[in-house]
């Protein structure tokens, strides 16, 4: 993945500064070799591939690990320049991320209503032959289909502006050098490893407020009902603020996640229950995203009572797939011992480099 | 319960005639002491209570029982008489629970729509503050206390015909003596027991058609999509009737659970497990029923888009009952060996009478 040009010479001596310039070297390299490719394609489609195509896949996959080094380990970099870095890559994050997150949405939105309707193979759903079904159906597609083609613009507007090859200077001035802190002389098991421990105590800390109790039972209906109770400002109950309030606890520990996932790469271990949790957590957000999307389709003008029934199953279904991914979530994650080393059981400041060099084999 | 008129001694060398009488002419006097009751019950509602009243209670008890032992035990009486009282028997059955089927569904589905509209305390639900749910709700009330006035009308025809009066005569024949076949002379555990493991082998068989490795993953969808294809006369899909099929084979389960209840209950051995199938496999019928009846209202003329798509919810959520109740069902469901008798373990001849009579304590 990343290039890391380190040998396990050099490692064993290694300070904090190296370990984290090496990464974030290798990471800007990917960067800025992506970001072309990155732009071609969005200017190519729009194609309705459900996976971002490879060079837009790649930069992502760059500016997530760049913004998540510099956020855990943000105590050995030159703050201003950290901050100021972090802003403008979770921007390009947000960016890139906006149409191909609503052609996923649409595959999966007009997938369970397949599923639902019958039109595939493997047996009939509760919607088949519904007249509500194509109605449905056309309507989440031509919807998604125009907040897509919204995004299209948006984005090709933005991959033109000053703000962009602002940021990809910035990456190619972190190719030869990370602006780091004072502290990052320091040995890297010294300085990163109580960095990397308190990404993953937020981490720890984040799923403890989770109901990890109440979804370890399945059928609870929790993704449905007894939702966190958020009074609104007229007195009213909103189920929309209220299933954004029970789902945002848990869109922060993905977050979370995946800066603990990044943190072990750095320490050159392996992240396969992470990533693993991550992809639990990543349907957790796509269900929850769809099932807003199905309500707020039924909110359109004008649509037949038939319409509006399908997309209440559609909404529920999809609400349904939250609570699978936190019973999943629930079932997968590891009970943590309260203190966090146990789990990052990091290893010896001398192997650092061995397990990055190893990682590029 | 029963209150079986036997002694340890006379046990010992009874006949299978002299058990399945003494079961027959204590569940006979239970009907006959509960039919007035029942029938005066039916004459002063609708009541909205939930639960059928103690009268009818005890009946439905008594005629459950009677109508099991007479199908598990058939080969033990005089086959035309058994036949004629389990058909009447049936008819009385499906009579009494009607209306509290109806008080029953209509609880069920009032709830689900409150649990999910946010109205309980337990927090708001997907529907909260919805404009359709309040709508729903009124629907929902208006078409089931129709049909349950619809039922309760027929109930209590039925209650003065002709046909009740000739069950009764039945009944009252039975407290005096069960018409017997001559195979009742031999002893019980060699008779009775062959028979109750036919049952036991009836309801392993069909649990073995069940899809409990599906429905053992919870979150499969199962009872939403992937049913049991049911090509149709005009080669259209229908749901209703796909529905209808792929729970079939469950509700039909539900069915020789109850025979095998009861026969556990005539070798006095405790039904615990098999109590608690029942129950399962009872909120499986009830949610699928309750699941046809929210898809039902959906179709009626000019509501709402709005009542409509809170209908889907709910039947939705209905059809998620379901899939739960499969899924209890397949964790509790005991793995059977191939011979049914491990299960059965019914203990030597001699052991009866005195089960009975430890049964009467």
């Amino acid at each position: 993945m990343t290039d890391a040009p380190m040998t396990a010479q050099a490692a064993s001596t290694a300070t904090a500064g190296d370990i984290l310039s090496s990464h974030l070297t290798a990471l800007a390299g990917a960067f800025l070799r992506a970001l072309p490719l990155a732009v071609g394609e969005v200017g190519g489609r729009p194609g309705a591939s459900v996976l971002p195509s490879e060079g837009t896949a790649d930069l992502l996959r760059a500016v997530r690990r760049i913004s998540g080094l510099l956020t855990t380990f943000s105590a050995t970099f030159e703050p201003v320049w950290a901050q100021e870095s972090r802003t403008e890559l979770a921007w390009l994050l947000n960016l890139l991320a906006l149409e191909p997150g609503y052609v996923r949405r649409s595959a999966r939105l007009l997938g369970a209503l397949d599923g639902l309707s019958g039109s595939e193979a493997e047996g009939p759903g509760m919607l088949a032959g519904h007249a509500g079904a194509p109605k449905a159906r056309a309507l989440l597609d031509r919807q998604l289909t125009l907040a897509r083609t919204r995004a299209h613009s948006t984005v090709l507007q933005e991959l033109r502006s000053a703000r962009l090859h602002a940021l990809a200077d910035r990456m190619t001035l972190l190719v030869a050098e990370a602006p780091l802190a004072e502290s990052a002389g320091g040995r890297a098991g010294a300085v990163l490893v109580p960095q990397a421990a308190a990404a993953f105590g937020a981490l720890a800390a984040s799923a403890q407020q989770l109901p990890l109790q109440r979804a370890s039972t399945p059928y609870g209906g929790d993704g449905l009902r007894r939702l966190g109770v958020v009074p609104s400002a007229r007195g009213a109950l909103d189920a929309d603020a209220a299933l954004a309030a029970d789902d945002a606890p848990w869109h922060r520990t993905r977050g979370l996640v995946k800066r603990a996932r990044y943190a072990l790469e750095v320490c050159g271990r392996p992240s396969a229950v992470l990533d693993e949790l991550d992809l639990v957590l990543l349907r957790h957000q796509e269900a929850s995203e769809a099932a807003v999307t199905a309500a707020t389709a039924a909110r359109t003008p004008r649509i037949t009572p038939a319409t509006a029934y399908v997309l209440g199953v559609v909404h529920a279904d999809q609400r349904l797939e939250v609570e699978a991914a936190r019973y999943a979530f629930g079932r997968r994650w590891p009970e943590l011992p309260p203190g966090t080393e146990t789990w990052l059981e990091l290893p010896p400041a001398e192997g650092w480099g061995a397990s990055a060099e190893s990682r590029t084999a």
